[in-house]
């Protein structure tokens, strides 16, 4: 008789804020980690995604056969190897087909997986994942604009005075007027100097039948400040926006990805814009399994996968492993501005070294240990009763680690 | 001095569910319903989406300035004009853009704002969208597939006997084997007779590899069978799928658009896939402004757009408004099966008269009332607290109306 696979016993959210959050589109302000819990072992994720309708896409009452409750295909599965995990993901993607939020959740979930499984099979993830190689990356700051252009200059000389060889500035007022635009791409690559990459991430600012026209009025100031990519121009659905930027702009490089709602829709970006950078948020995407699906998919279209990260370390761990064997001189996004929230989770458990490397840290599972009892003070509690029947409830997680 | 516009004052939403829900695709086994308010006017609208993790997507706390709350774009808003509506919808699709569940309860609340404003200017909601005339349409009976052919047979024959010139099965067993799906075309099509439009959902089941030869081994028995259109072959996000079909199958006109995310998602497919049919949920995609958009986009592209609803007659009128002034023999899906809830919602306001036509009914907003005192039964009570404060709490709607 062979012994029975080990299941998935519980699997725990915990909603962390800072007291007050701002407009900034920094995601760090929040967090959704995830514990995963099967026999002895546990593994951790982050889902980059709105806590509670993620927390409630997790264990809301069955509607129908095509969006039934993320836990559904969790909890009780199997997981022993990785293709348990994949398992896990396609039956969630065909059971909760029309639960919108469902991605976000699993995408959590799925990493906790994977840290568990490494930890179980004494692993790291990105060799689960079939990888031979970890190569350090060259990491970009990546930084808001300043409110001004000198603010923006001072985040820029402190970016290459600590030694980062690239950093990307986006969102704040960029988009708005071309005087104001010029003043902030050029601040940004004096404070730079003029060897480091400049990347613009542009928020999806240009919007409707003007938008890209607004793009192309930058075309000459992108240029001359060297911008090496200009980062989500148009929203990520205005496919037809992003074709005729690409055609009539051919010279610059533009990089999205990281609002594609599942794999099959980042792909189709990146073919129809043809993106020179797919940028892939393994905690909104679905996780770990698409992501590496989709960085080998880059490297046969010839666009450089990077990842997407603004919060912790332990998303950042997870987000590196997926194309840990893309070569060293491949960008990684890095967070330089984390709230303290972000930079509590899991420390500063990734840094970069002189030579402006980052790397995944040399352990099993996603690498990186989360450090419940600094995150008590963030804890929000939640409390869900459908009926008067506790749907969900807050577990009591730090204290039985403390 | 002008008085001010009226605003939104109050926004509730109602959690109703049959008391088991079982594993079919039939989505009117749960509903959530919205109330809006402003002044001493209300309107109603109905989410096809998962009710829990929507509620939450409207209320929760603020993550960052892209992932806010859907609440923060609607409460205190301006309604006045149908112009109103759309910067609701609008700010809703900046300020949420990170959060996935948003567009989904943001759809049932811009339909209630149609109904509100279409009230409160004695004009239906069809005219405020900009349409000279609403034409009755085709009705189709939106079935699912009997477990057995001869219940499909059945099924089919009822269908005509009941005055329908059109009928489409989905769902069940479909797809899973050539035999089966011969069987059951075939009971289909003899069950309707020669003459009447026969419509068959694969409900994306052909996925991986093998799709599109999946699908195309189909081929024949859908031209024998004298199938109208193959709806949703494959996951909506499988682009290359729905592109090779197309191409090697250009005989069998393909249909989808449902599980679209977005107008632009909706439009992207539409052209990619070169749809015949593109069949748009207003409780969805966004509501019915984005839904008139698209119905005009089809129009352009020689594409014929069809309402996608399987839930009540309050849902049933507000997906009829977008493409109203389509001509009669367009189709347009009529849910069947309703279960006792969908029935109960809104009655059965529109049923086809004997040439087989629906007609959105004469009236002011959406066109039907909400049969508040029936729907106490059905009605889920849920709370949800954040912190110890009360974040949602269930209105007691249905008392004060009865």
């Amino acid at each position: 008789m062979t012994s029975p696979k080990p299941v998935i016993d519980a699997v725990d959210f915990f909603y962390l804020s800072m007291p007050h959050i701002n407009l900034d589109v920094d995601g760090s302000q929040d967090a959704l980690l995830v514990r995963v819990r099967s026999n002895n072992d546990e593994g951790w994720g982050e889902c980059e995604a709105a806590p509670l309708p993620s927390i409630s896409a997790f264990f809301c009452p069955p509607s129908h056969g095509a969006c039934l409750p993320v836990a559904d295909a969790v909890i009780g599965a199997p997981l022993a190897t990785p293709a348990d995990i994949d398992a896990i993901y396609q039956a969630t993607r065909v059971n909760s087909e029309r639960l919108a939020q469902a991605i976000h959740v699993l995408s959590g979930v799925e990493i906790a997986c994977w840290d568990l499984l490494g930890k179980r099979l004494q692993e790291p993830a990105w060799a689960l994942l079939g990888q031979k190689t970890s190569y350090p990356k060259t990491a970009y700051a990546s930084l808001l604009f300043g409110e001004t252009p000198s603010l923006t200059l001072e985040k820029a000389r402190h970016a290459s005075t600590s030694g980062y060889r690239a950093a990307k500035f986006g969102w704040g007022s960029f988009g708005k007027t071309l005087e104001g635009d010029r003043d902030q791409l050029m601040a940004a690559r004096e404070g730079l100097g003029p060897d480091a990459l400049l990347l613009v991430d542009a928020g999806c600012i240009w919007r409707g039948p003007d938008a890209v026209e607004d793009a192309t009025r930058r075309r000459e100031m992108l240029v001359e400040a060297n911008v090496h990519w200009l980062e989500e121009p148009f929203p990520h659905h205005d496919r037809v926006a992003y074709r005729d930027f690409a055609n009539q702009c051919p010279a610059i490089s533009v990089a999205g990805g990281e609002s594609a709602v599942n794999e099959e829709d980042a792909l189709a970006l990146m073919h129809d814009a043809n993106l020179r950078f797919l940028q892939i948020d393994a905690g909104c995407i679905g996780g770990l399994g698409p992501s590496r699906r989709l960085a080998i998919a880059a490297n046969v279209a010839d666009c450089q996968f990077v990842n997407h990260t603004f919060t912790s370390d332990l998303a950042l761990a997870a987000s590196l492993a997926p194309f840990a064997d893309n070569k060293s001189e491949h960008l990684a996004e890095y967070p330089e501005e984390l709230s303290a929230l972000g930079a509590a989770i899991a420390g500063r458990s990734i840094t970069p070294n002189t030579a402006g490397k980052i790397q995944i840290p040399d352990c099993p599972g996603i690498g990186v240990d989360v450090d419940t009892p600094n995150l008590l003070i963030y804890q929000r509690s939640v409390n869900i009763t459908v009926d008067d029947e506790i749907l969900y409830q807050s577990p009591p997680i730090f204290e039985d680690h403390a």
